[in-house]
């Protein structure tokens, strides 16, 4: 079997120039950002097997076009899946051609459109919400969707700016999760909380001067767990607009986590917390 | 000020080349690793304002050289730091150039030897010990190192095949760890496992098919939480040398985590077990 109708020259996929001759999908976009990552409406690029197989198994999920190896088509096969459009068949070179030579594909790349988003006002709040306060690492943001469907998370709320798109190295590190957890991208992260207050949502932020461990509060759902970018925190109006701002206590030399690993532990705790278990 | 005695075009200096005419350090790392990061013994580089600033308070360390911007040099002298050696102020362009445009330096590079690193057999293990079994991501080593000095674990073994150096972006990512815990390099991790399990060393790994959650598991230390890369898990012989092998049970449609946030989730939840909380 040969490649076909791939070229890697292209420049990579997922940088936002728009498709030439591409419809706008849906067009409502302008009034407010109704897909994921912002108010881009070019199509973001799935790679890795977890990420992409979980795609292909979303009937919500749009595509353009999936690159595999043979290797990687037969895999898709053996495990059973109904796939939505037929692979182009490539070499693997082809795909690290597109996503870069760091870039573990596993064979598998796919092109389709954002998922839609659902609108904060819409939103039903349940169980545990995670909102990021411009966390802007893709790597971190990924690892955190991918702990967020985990730990069965309702919604991940984001902003619209200073977040990274729901593309790419945040696909490969979420792995699958975009397909499982609603992601909510608003304009103002101050307003969203108070929209979630509104909602009688408790609202907890977790940061390093928290007035106490997070474990020692008294925790009920529906409940939004707010984290802040490495180094800069939640803003001050984030802060203030949490009902609780809550710390990690850690017993070692070091007083920080990595962020993905911050939120990681937060979710246990406080799905602990829910549950009564301290 | 200007930049002095450093030349940007010099090749990135954590490459493997050795620098010539410099006295191998101590002359014994032929014998066994004596140095993190296997049987190298190149200069480590380290950057980033955490890392260079703890390394700068390590009295182990020995450094060749210390690269600065004014801005940083000033941070520096205002936190207090007493600096072993006279930093070369240069432009942020200067480091960029050395590390990497997309690095995050925050102005500092050192270069410095690696840190001894302890035998197997000189370990008096106490509390939680930490295992990585061929874990290659240095960003998830690195992050993974962070949590271990968070929850104050007593040492992290490694493999000295098939693991990063302690340099470069996995000492960026640990934010100092790398200060703080000592890191054990062997070259056969069974029989190491084995060692400890002679020092009364509970010794469990974690394996999303394993025999138990963690949570349920009676646990005391000293104890050695073994970790597997993702994707390839425990290799058959380290699990059938483990005590025994535990899951974390996850609630969620994906039902495994990022390998520092499972590493994270495990230190939080054997800790808490070793102190008798549930």
């Amino acid at each position: 079997m040969r490649e076909r109708n791939f070229d890697p020259r292209r420049s990579r996929p997922w940088s936002k120039s728009t498709r030439p001759g591409k419809p706008a999908s849906g067009g409502h976009h302008k009034q407010r950002p109704r897909f994921r990552g912002g108010d881009h409406d070019g199509p973001v690029i799935l790679f890795g097997w977890h990420t992409v197989k979980a795609a292909l198994g979303n009937p919500q999920r749009r595509f353009h076009r999936l690159l595999a190896t043979e290797n990687a088509a037969r895999r898709l096969e053996e495990a059973g899946c109904k796939l939505p459009l037929a692979p182009q068949l490539v070499r693997p070179e082809a795909i690290a051609a597109a996503v870069g030579p760091e870039a573990v594909h596993q064979g598998l790349l796919a092109e389709a459109d954002p998922l839609p988003s659902p609108h904060i006002n819409e939103l039903d709040p349940t169980g545990v919400l995670l909102v990021l306060d411009q966390i802007t690492d893709p790597h971190n943001v990924g690892a955190i969707l991918r702990s967020a469907a985990a730990f069965a998370v309702s919604a991940v709320i984001t902003t619209a700016r200073h977040s990274p798109e729901a593309t790419g190295v945040l696909a490969k590190a979420a792995s699958g999760a975009l397909e499982y957890v609603p992601m909510v991208t608003v304009p103002n992260l101050a307003r969203a909380l108070q929209v979630l207050k509104d909602k009688a949502v408790l609202v907890v932020g977790l940061d390093s001067s928290g007035e106490a461990d997070l474990v020692a509060l008294a925790l009920s759902a529906p409940i939004a767990l707010v984290l802040g970018a490495e180094g800069k925190g939640l803003r001050q109006l984030t802060r203030t607009t949490c009902d609780h701002v809550a710390r990690l206590d850690l017993p070692g030399a070091i007083k920080s986590l990595n962020v993905s690993n911050a939120t990681t532990l937060a979710l246990y705790v406080a799905s602990r917390g829910i549950a009564g278990q301290r």
